[in-house]
């Protein structure tokens, strides 16, 4: 059997491996139902529990109680860029965005198919290597919702602040949900696809908070309504059972660790070993991102020319390490470093950045 | 270890064993990768391998070619009863559809927020206990396309022919897709939940052909517009990896166990059991739907009284047979005999029922 190699990869992402253990172990017989969880019902009792103690630790996890509900959809984030508008953006009013990368101008393209948007603030201009700084943002104060991208999984830039908007804000964490501690009762309406520090690829969470829930058009279709999923608390179709399980899995994995607060702790420790390594070296790594809007989930570095970029892709590989390779809009390097991936694969990695620099 | 059950529940449903104990056996390292199936890149390979396996798998089970495209979204069956109409009724156009149970209905209610929607026929008058007479059909030419049920989970009816029509034929066939042979060329568009006879919940496959998907609408959301999947052949956000991979392993499965005729031939067989149980107890069971209607994935019928239905949902459960209480809106039991279930599981059960009705 090949040996585990150093997942990298932007999402799907590492996953960790207690977890993946613990799949493998009942995936034959749930719960002793006789049944693998990828056959039980989604009105049986058993899934009944998994999808109500999911939401409970997210609930935990994040300070959050119950006028905050917890919704799992499929169809991934992108979905969200339209039904956030569906349900929120009337024809005549205006939302406002930040745009600080391609997924907030997938967004951003989306809502312009239901309403008026108005752009926050944008990034574009230095090919988002930063994040505007709060005080330059220009948020009309009669915006139905300010849309942020908290984390900018291909450009490797991240908020570290986030506005004190007197609208709703709307967040999407794809990209480090539960990386770190945060306010998060500051925002209104947060989502995430699974499959970057939450699960597999296949379901997305939404949390939203009960005002802004009840401001939700009915004209929309009852599929994509987020007050259908609201009152049938995730049950009205048939959800992606094994994914919300395994989301279930990875939750009790962070509590088990110490929360939020040690999974941030790790985290730091983590992005500082490779940073350390750009910045100890910066005749031949140049990080994409400006230092105070450096992503810790996402870090993009380039070498001194395509040609040595190339052939650290390569061995890197070679040596255990896989997806380094930059998003073709920044080129070069990047490293993912969701919270399943260990502080010692981050360590490891920064002795091959230094070696790679020696040999080269 | 508790022994498998016999898994008999509408949806999600049982899955051949062979296909769960492979799923096991590779979850820590896919084909070599030192990663899971659950942690590869949708970009990846190996990703790529499966998603155009399981691509020419359903073309080559169902005798179709490139003029078909084959698609896997997220977000179940019921996000297309609102996709479909987004996609191809225009405001001022008309479908007709055939309201043959509780999904039609649903698809119906959604079209309606896009569309006008012409009802060509329905069974609600005896409480969905039939298929209308394809004869009886009302199908206003000018339809932008005519969309049917194939097989009506809830009430345990399917169609065992399908109308000639002069219009595009748009079918759900999430509760009986490739259980038999049929001539798949004469549909538009097909579509079908995962969770019944092809996977666990989590993707619905959407098969088109090329003349209708040019005629989707650009103004729909891109990440709701049939078109934008079909050039990315699904690629064009993060797909739901697990779930098409472990459907590619069923479509494996059937074309090991001999194709769509040999599972024909099994599901003919496993629902005569059942149905022979019922036609020769007619004292006793009684038949929900009318028998030229009868469906072979979900047999319902009644018993003397209530009391004795739950009794025998109550003491089936015990000896080891799962999810045979039936819908609220029939009552009674149902029995689901999707491609995954053994012949021999369809016989025992049938012992039960006699058994069963002698002691009752």
């Amino acid at each position: 059997m090949t040996q585990r190699v150093y997942n990298f990869n932007p999402g799907p992402a590492i996953l960790p491996q207690e977890v993946l253990i613990k799949v493998q172990k009942e995936l034959l017989n749930y719960g002793g139902t006789g049944m693998s969880v990828l056959e039980i019902s989604h009105r049986a009792k058993e899934y009944e529990a998994i999808n109500n103690d999911a939401i409970s630790l997210f609930r935990k996890l994040m300070g959050l109680d119950e006028t905050y509900k917890v919704l799992f959809l499929g169809g991934g984030a992108s979905s969200q860029f339209a039904m956030i508008p569906m349900n929120l953006l009337p024809k005549d009013k205006t939302a406002a965005y930040v745009e600080t990368g391609a997924w907030a101008e997938k967004a951003i393209k989306e809502a312009k198919k239901f309403g008026k948007v108005h752009i926050a603030g944008s990034s574009k201009d230095k090919n988002h290597s930063y994040i505007p700084q709060l005080d330059s943002l220009d948020i009309p104060s009669d915006s139905v919702y300010l849309h942020i991208t908290s984390n900018n999984t291909i450009f490797g830039t991240q908020w570290h602040q986030f506005p004190k908007a007197s609208v709703s804000l709307v967040c999407d964490m794809s990209s480090d949900i539960l990386s770190r501690r945060l306010d998060f009762k500051s925002f209104s309406l947060i989502y995430a696809g699974a499959q970057k520090n939450l699960g597999p690829a296949g379901v997305t969470v939404v949390i939203i908070k009960d005002d802004l829930l009840a401001k939700c058009s009915d004209t929309s279709p009852v599929i994509f309504n987020f007050k259908t999923h609201a009152a049938e608390n995730s049950l009205y179709n048939t959800p992606p059972v094994f994914a919300v399980y395994m989301v279930k899995l990875v939750l009790e994995w962070i509590v088990e660790r110490g929360g939020l607060a040690a999974i941030e702790k790790e985290n730091r420790a983590k992005q500082s070993c490779i940073y350390d390594a750009v910045d100890h070296n910066t005749d031949f790594y140049r990080g994409h991102s400006e230092k105070d809007s450096r992503s810790w989930m996402n870090l993009t570095f380039r070498l001194p020319s395509e040609a040595l970029e190339e052939k650290f892709a390569k061995e890197s590989k070679a040596a255990g390490f896989i997806g380094l390779k930059g998003h073709r809009s920044v080129g070069g390097i990047r490293v993912s470093l969701y919270n399943a991936m260990s502080l010692e694969g981050a360590e490891k990695l920064a002795e091959f950045m230094q070696k790679y620099r020696k040999a080269n």
